[in-house]
């Protein structure tokens, strides 16, 4: 098909909220200067965004899944998957996989979860673990590092099962844990026997790192060793269609967490890196702007996500929260000024709200804003909580978000004749 | 988890409608005058509640199943169980219940189908009938009487099905029925069955009571003998997760209608009787205010449910249903002045619409508002169908109704990571 018109999902991780007293009872986004989110607003069609349904709390994960029509209460098993996927592991179905942190311990307890945050070395100590641990009770061990302390192990084989308990504690000063079945599979024999492996494989990598080169020489430079690796976040690889099987579109993902750019690569999208983006405060959104224009060039749709407001609704910080939006709006000026909306349709969103107040995800429904191709406008002239639920979208779900734009964009398929 | 949010849900029965002619077009909510009702939605977040769908006429057990979060398409299997519950039998899964009524008979034609509303003496009735009819065809047979006319039946045992007729012929003067299978159950063996136990039932029923001591004495004092029970309202019991179990919370209810309670009773919530609620239009709302109040000493989570404005639904009264409604909202009025909202949210509503023009149950979307900790105010400054129609939530279901409190109280748990 020659000519199709571009879709994009723009999204501000965890921008929506709820009304902050010390901003005179707005939210972060009513209170930001966001001309260009004003503008999509004024110029496009508003509505409320539920990721799977009113009220529910949503992961990164569960959410992206949602938003691009996966429904995650039927294919959601966990993030590890995704996590391995991210650090660049492959994932077959049936697979357990697990994120991972190399960590420092004395005896049992956990003195850093994050040894350091160690730069360098994590290499040799990959190669290690993987020659001296090929395999567990005939399951095979896949494990690989990633930026820093960051890891992930894969287990493949028969006999296997999801529902176990982390290693990692979470807490520096505490032991660290032992897997075991989670309630209700404590008779599971499948449970039972990965979390055997789980321990076993913790307790080798111990073996394999504590008189490993790299943390003695760690050691000698007063650097915490990384002397264990602790998984966390496990999940079961279930099987997906792909992006481009399913909707017959080329997909790109710019985005700034592994988890998300899992899913990505799961599902069989371009994850574009971007140089600059960093997932913090201080990630540059302009070369993300320019990331996202630049996807168009070979790409039919792109999804895109800015990091930066999520952290500020964690944090409870409020300044920080409003500059991060600011960042969305001028990322969305320059998407705006350099690509053509006769032939795009974008929405603004975000994955979910991280308001103020409650310092985490909720279930508050997104506010939603549609722009270009084949979008009625309504009279809604800002973007923000409030005003997008006066939109002429109403409220809608994740489920419904790929069909708006097949359809705004004039490439849904006609159901029926 | 120490101090928990709290979550009420805080019902006028059968109160939404559609504009009354004689009202100028409002509707009784619109017209009547409330301001504890008008302060929630100006200060809350309004919307539309549509317990099951768009559309959906449900009654009282259907309706109060899918606020609760039980979709009734999935578990409903008919009110019988409920009813059982309600009078204070025993259910267990696969029972086959009915509510029935102690009649009055002369030959197969009904007299009075409450046997003159029989104040006392049905416990001698009731002993009578299960020392005498045990069991039929192996199968148990257990029944209850409840306060003046009111019982319950329940079938226990193998190859029972609830597909039968009722034998109550809901009119005086016309001949009681043979319960038989359903239309298209006509071969169903369990069903065939269930319609011969039951019509067994009754007619041992009719011969335990008609010469009873209680019967002869009644006719001797010139009262209308209870000479028959007279099963309705079948249903099989069906398993149903404990509200408990499935939300983490200690609920209880407050309601009027024995079917409700025995929905609260089925999930093993704590029903709390309430001296001067009668059901009725000279219920005591102010009582039911205050046992709302104190049930949070030791609940995280109430409903309550006020029956009288669906009463003058059902009537046609329009003005009985307004004063229902101000019944209603003076007992809201007590509950806002006697909590604190800062850690407790409440959604107002109803289980259905009763219009005046209908008289009976319709399927307009409910008015619905929510007040309290969480909750993002919107614009909508009075309670009523249009007004409500303007809110912030949208319209919304019944299935979504414990995810938005549970959101609002922060006791959601996050899907995801």
């Amino acid at each position: 098909m020659a000519a199709k018109n571009k879709m994009l999902i723009f999204l501000g991780d965890g921008m929506g909220g709820r009304p902050v007293p010390e901003l005179g009872g707005r939210t972060t986004l009513e209170a930001a200067e966001t001309p260009a989110l004003d503008r999509i607003a004024a110029e496009g069609a508003c509505g409320m965004l539920n990721p799977v349904s009113p009220g529910i709390a949503v992961g990164s994960d569960t959410s992206h899944m949602a938003l691009l029509g996966y429904d995650p209460f039927k294919y959601y098993r966990g993030r590890g998957p995704f996590e391995a996927k991210g650090v660049g592991l492959e994932v077959n179905t049936g697979d357990v996989a697990f994120r991972c942190n190399f960590a420092t311990v004395e005896g049992r307890k956990v003195i850093d979860r994050r040894a350091g945050r160690i730069k360098s070395g994590t290499d040799e100590l990959t190669a290690a673990i993987n020659q001296q641990i090929p395999e567990i009770e005939g399951v095979q061990i896949v494990f690989r590092n990633s930026v820093e302390h960051r890891a992930a192990l894969v287990l493949r084989g028969e006999g296997l099962d999801e529902h176990v308990t982390e290693v990692d504690s979470h807490h520096e000063g505490l032991d660290y844990l032992d897997s075991k079945p989670l309630p209700g599979y404590e008779d599971n024999q499948a449970a039972l026997r990965t979390a055997r492996i789980v321990n076993e494989f913790v307790s080798h990598s111990h073996e394999v790192l504590k008189d490993h080169p790299v943390n003695k020489q760690r050691e000698a430079d007063g650097l915490l060793p990384a002397n264990i690796t602790l998984p966390r976040g496990v999940g079961t690889a279930v099987e997906l269609q792909p992006f481009a099987d399913r909707y017959k579109l080329n997909g790109a993902m710019i985005v700034e967490v592994d988890l998300v750019r899992g899913l990505g690569l799961y599902l069989g999208m371009d994850v574009i890196a971007c140089e600059g983006a960093t997932g913090g405060r201080d990630t540059d959104e302009m070369a993300i702007a320019r990331a996202v224009v630049s996807a168009f060039d070979n790409h039919d749709f792109v999804l895109a996500n800015i990091k930066a407001p999520d952290l500020g609704g964690h944090d409870g910080d409020v300044e920080q929260k409003i500059g991060a939006i600011r960042k969305v709006d001028r990322a969305l000026a320059y998407v705006l000024d350099n690509m053509d909306f006769n032939h795009t349709v974008v929405m603004i969103g975000a994955d979910h709200c991280t308001p103020i107040s409650v310092g985490d995800h909720s279930g508050d429904a997104i506010p939603a804003a549609f722009f270009g191709c084949g979008v009625t406008p309504d009279e809604v002239n800002s973007y923000g909580e409030r005003a997008c639920a006066r939109g002429y979208l109403g409220h809608f779900t994740g489920g419904d978000l790929m069909h708006l734009l097949t359809n705004y964009s004039g490439t849904e398929e006609k159901f029926g004749a």
